[in-house]
């Protein structure tokens, strides 16, 4: 994709801006454009926007892209803002087009197992009102504040996709505007659909350089009535990894399956001031089962820890207590964090095969060996979306920078030899933008480009990002 | 979409094409071109091309397209010909790309729970492989020699896509040929992507207008051990509609729910010479639930009975025997092929929110009466997805043609009332073009269009489908 240059940002625009959608969906406050600079991507440069625009309906963000576009302002939408990849900073400046406003549940319908919310709902909100009617949006990423849009401009995975699937599987249709300010509807409230192209999921995953989604339609479950965490240590890093398959073959299989290695282990337990059983072991399952009833799922637990105990685990533990798998669950959400005392992440995100995890692991540890850097891997161990940050020890800065670069590269490369990609969940934002080429080839790259001109061809749509431009 | 025109095919086209894929891939007999002119849309007009191609590769499909852009000649992609929307029809002649040489299963990964497949792989053939690892593809739709190319450009849906999703659900990436012949990637063995925008997703469903898929990669499930069927009239069709998502709300929610009403039901028993269980009733459900062992499904037959029982079913089926369920499932198969006696049928396949089935089946039975038209209703009720073939008693030809295209154009103007949406499975190939705008609305039609011109500016194609052009 070429890159374009957009227009500066003028005082006349931000009063037409006001004009259109009122002074007080606008703010040029200092501590606005600051916070609106940064996403969660550690290692990525804050980049103010000139104006942050929080429109409160889809004809607001109408005007405001058809308004863009005619004055030629780069829009960068944001969600949340608890991306990894820097999808959410304005890198061109321009418009920060926040969403979250645009947070309402429009409609729940029990009977259709569906609901419509605008992009802006925070994702745990959605869930406390399906509570209520016994119903539930299986999606569990691990930060708290994420919203449905942003989930949906990256394709959001999280620790519930083994069974469910991922973001793009639950969502049935939106409504999103294009860069001229033109309103689309794609799909709608019902689960087939061959009418000509499916754009929801070629919207869905295009962190916002394609359109902005105003409204999702997302499909519901029935709320699982319990749900039991169970933590498995094993002497070998091998047998934790091949044990995935075989608990993948069970009838009810997890809908979450999560894997640990020690040094990743040990870090997130001085974080936690925690420790997990079987402290101590080379590698940990995580495993999370739902069910009508805690005796529906105990019921699997006896299979669940025979293939474990043959696969070297060397223990079984399966709380039970509430408090307990609550902390479980939060000691995984905090891993990230955890990490952030080596200095700010590069949160990688690779996916291989679920069969060559293991392979992949242990090149990656050879690779590390190789660049003299040290990693923390933990990881989505059903889905093979493996999780880890960089940290190179006892250099300088600007050295830092480049070994991590370098060690990336190759990285990328071992994981996409062994049928894998690049970015399993989080986008690749500006921060990974510079690697697509890795992961896509040129012919792909080039169809790519083309949508992207049929959709937006100022380019006004989050400039700057996925594209190597 | 700008209708084109295209070259005229001649001898010296046929002399090329000889030269690059070989004469033995290449047919011009009069029988062939007559079996390529038609799939089994009934209503549509055969149509012949000028030359069957049969590829075995994708080196070749890649070089007879690269061929067709350079010299303006239409293809048309086939797989099983088993559609009947006439989107195999080669309506503006030219070349009939048939994938059913490229048929082999390259891959099937036990432990990925991932399978690599050509084309023109059939769909049962690949569950029979499967089947000896225990392995298992979910998409059943009723023709027994559909391909999974096929299926896969119509993002093919029937009798299992209530557990399981249609056919976009089970696929993670492709492999296809772009009309200059450029060969792409899209996805992989893997579960999860965030790299790029999704064209896997895009490709799937787009009819053979987009790309030539070439290879696909599909989502592999344990085999179910058991597989048990209900069979269950109701007195009232609001009685079996209202059921149905009392139904989806069960732990262990059926894998199909199929719906009939009384009149399409007596003409599919003469068909079959077969008088089903609660052979009078106004409406019946057939259920179908899987499972590790019968005794695992037949646990939840008095839950479903009373659910049933309670919404109006008179009776209760449960045959157990596997002669009866197969016989149940082939009446079930046989729906469509029944329907012929009274001419060509039209296949409508309209979608509606699952809890709008009830009001949407009575708007239809009204403006039927209306038209003096008679339906014949059946459907996937679990999905909402409604399918019947229109039928005009006592008219002549021509006034018949006209009085079913203002029925139909009515029908679908009321499904996009109520949420729904023209085409749940069938696509719209050559047959339901003309209703695109109904399904669409104006902006998301010209973002179809454009994205239709990024892939292929020269509209070779499978041109004259999906676009009223």
């Amino acid at each position: 994709l070429k890159k374009k240059t957009y227009a500066t940002f003028t005082e006349s625009m931000l009063k037409s801006l006001a004009g259109i959608i009122g002074q007080e969906n606008i703010s040029t406050r200092e501590s606005d454009l600051d916070n609106y600079a940064i996403d969660e991507a550690g290692a990525a440069v804050p980049h103010r926007p000139d104006a942050v625009v929080r429109p409160i309906s889809t004809e607001m963000v109408s005007k405001v892209l058809g308004f863009a576009s005619k004055k030629n302002i780069p829009v960068t939408p944001r969600g949340g803002g608890t991306g990894v990849s820097g999808g959410a900073i304005p890198v061109r400046g321009g418009i920060l087009l926040s969403l979250e406003k645009m947070d309402r549940i429009i409609k729940i319908d029990p009977d259709n197992f569906t609901a419509v919310v605008e992009p802006g709902v925070i994702v745990e909100h959605l869930n406390e009102e399906l509570a209520r009617l016994n119903l539930y949006y299986p999606v569990h990423i691990s930060a708290r504040t994420a919203t449905i849009g942003g989930n949906a401009s990256t394709n959001a995975g999280g620790m519930n996709a083994v069974k469910y699937g991922v973001t793009r599987q639950q969502i049935l249709g939106i409504e999103a505007v294009l860069a001229d300010g033109a309103v689309i509807n794609s799909g709608g409230e019902y689960v087939k659909c061959s009418t000509g192209y499916n754009l929801t999921q070629l919207i869905l995953g295009s962190e916002g350089t394609l359109a902005v989604i105003t409204k999702v339609t997302v499909k519901l479950l029935p709320l699982p009535q319990a749900t039991e965490i169970l933590f498995v240590p094993f002497s070998s890093l091998e047998g934790a990894i091949e044990t995935v398959p075989l608990l993948l073959r069970m009838k009810n299989i997890p809908m979450g399956l999560e894997f640990f290695e020690r040094d990743t282990i040990e870090v997130a337990e001085k974080f936690a001031r925690y420790e997990v059983p079987g402290h101590g072991q080379e590698a940990f399952l995580m495993i999370i089962m739902e069910g009508d009833s805690s005796e529906d799922i105990i019921q699997y637990f006896g299979q669940i820890e025979q293939i474990c105990r043959e696969n070297g685990a060397v223990d079984f533990f399966a709380p039970g207590d509430a408090l307990v798998k609550r902390k479980f669950i939060e000691f995984r959400e905090n891993i990230g964090e955890s990490m952030k005392q080596f200095g700010k992440p590069d949160s990688v995100d690779t996916v291989v095969p679920r069969s060559k995890i293991a392979e992949y692991v242990r090149k990656i540890k050879e690779v590390a060996v190789e660049f003299g850097v040290k990693v923390y891997l933990t990881g989505h161990a059903g889905d093979g979306n493996i999780h880890f940050s960089p940290v190179v020890p006892g250099k300088k800065a600007n050295d830092i920078k480049e070994i991590k670069a370098k060690f990336l590269e190759r990285i990328y490369r071992e994981c996409v030899a062994l049928g894998g990609n690049i970015s399993g969940e989080h986008g690749l934002g500006s921060e990974k933008k510079k690697y697509i080429s890795i992961g896509v080839n040129v012919e792909t790259l080039g169809l790519m480009s083309a949508i992207k001109d049929a959709f937006d061809p100022g380019h006004i749509l989050n400039p700057g990002k996925i594209f190597d431009d």
